[in-house]
């Protein structure tokens, strides 16, 4: 399960540091906390990380599940495309909300893949 | 572990879906992203979504800790109470907010159960 | 592993808290759901619970990988000190955003080395 471990380590470092990106963005538009909302790319940052939350909740035990039940290196795979996908969906949402249907699907998908393989492999472990 | 496994998995799917409710409610109500308010009927649909988003954190580590420490089968059991309990709190969150106190309970009321069992269970074992 | 389940828990039930303060805090300062904005110390309340959703995204799978691949006694040292600035960063929090800082690295930066002790333990393995 190392390479499945890894992989979920990146991309739990890859949201630390789009947790970073708010952080400076609340100081480059002056959005003082508790508000989220006053500047337009503030809030795109913010909705980057809290839309890649939404999608960990989801990722990190889809990934422990696939691993474990169907293959640890497909579950590594699948893993890396949601990463470069993560990426593609932050540039293009900051660039222009409309746009970032590309990176988010990159980064959608392989989340409901490893969640119905893992069900699936639950499911005939179980049988 | 697998009926852990399973039932984790269909609570994650659930949460998939109400997202996808979240993202049909952006263009039936006309509210563009980065905005998550300007809508009320939309705002409850996102409202639903970040509540079961907030619960799914703590009910997946419980999910397998009292899976591992107490029973998997009552882990099981108690996580369908959870999703049964999630179906509720969307229908009743969107018809009315002030209506949720039924499936808000019926969703949290397990995960603490879970919580405290997964606690005493770990408790046991290590003593 | 039961040591850093037991620290888990123990950080789940306290961001639990939080919500019932948040639950609260909407009675106290006539916040109706599904608004989240309306009144400063709501938001404050409100906020605390979010940001700690967020860093347990990462504290919960952190914890339990740099247990397996490093060190159960450190994985749960390292999360108590976590817990402990979370209490830190509520009790800042609501008296003034601005103060939060302290709070808030204390919190951060067990993730962080939890995430990267638990990288570097799977490194090892893996070679």
């Amino acid at each position: 399960m190392e390479p499945v471990a890894i992989v979920i380590v990146i991309a739990l470092l890859q949201y630390v540091a789009f947790g970073m990106l708010v952080g400076r963005a609340r100081g480059t538009y002056g959005v003082k906390a508790p508000a989220v909302t006053g500047h337009e790319i503030f809030e795109r940052y913010f909705r980057v990380h809290y839309n890649t939350l939404e999608l960990l909740v989801a990722f990190v035990p889809a990934m422990w599940l696939f691993g474990t039940y169907v293959s640890p290196k497909w579950a590594a795979g699948l893993g890396l495309v949601y990463v470069v996908g993560r990426v593609l969906y932050l540039r293009s949402y900051v660039a222009d909300p409309a746009k970032r249907e590309i990176g988010f699907g990159m980064s959608v998908l392989p989340v409901i893949v490893l969640l119905i393989g893992g069900l699936w492999g639950a499911a005939q472990r179980l049988l």
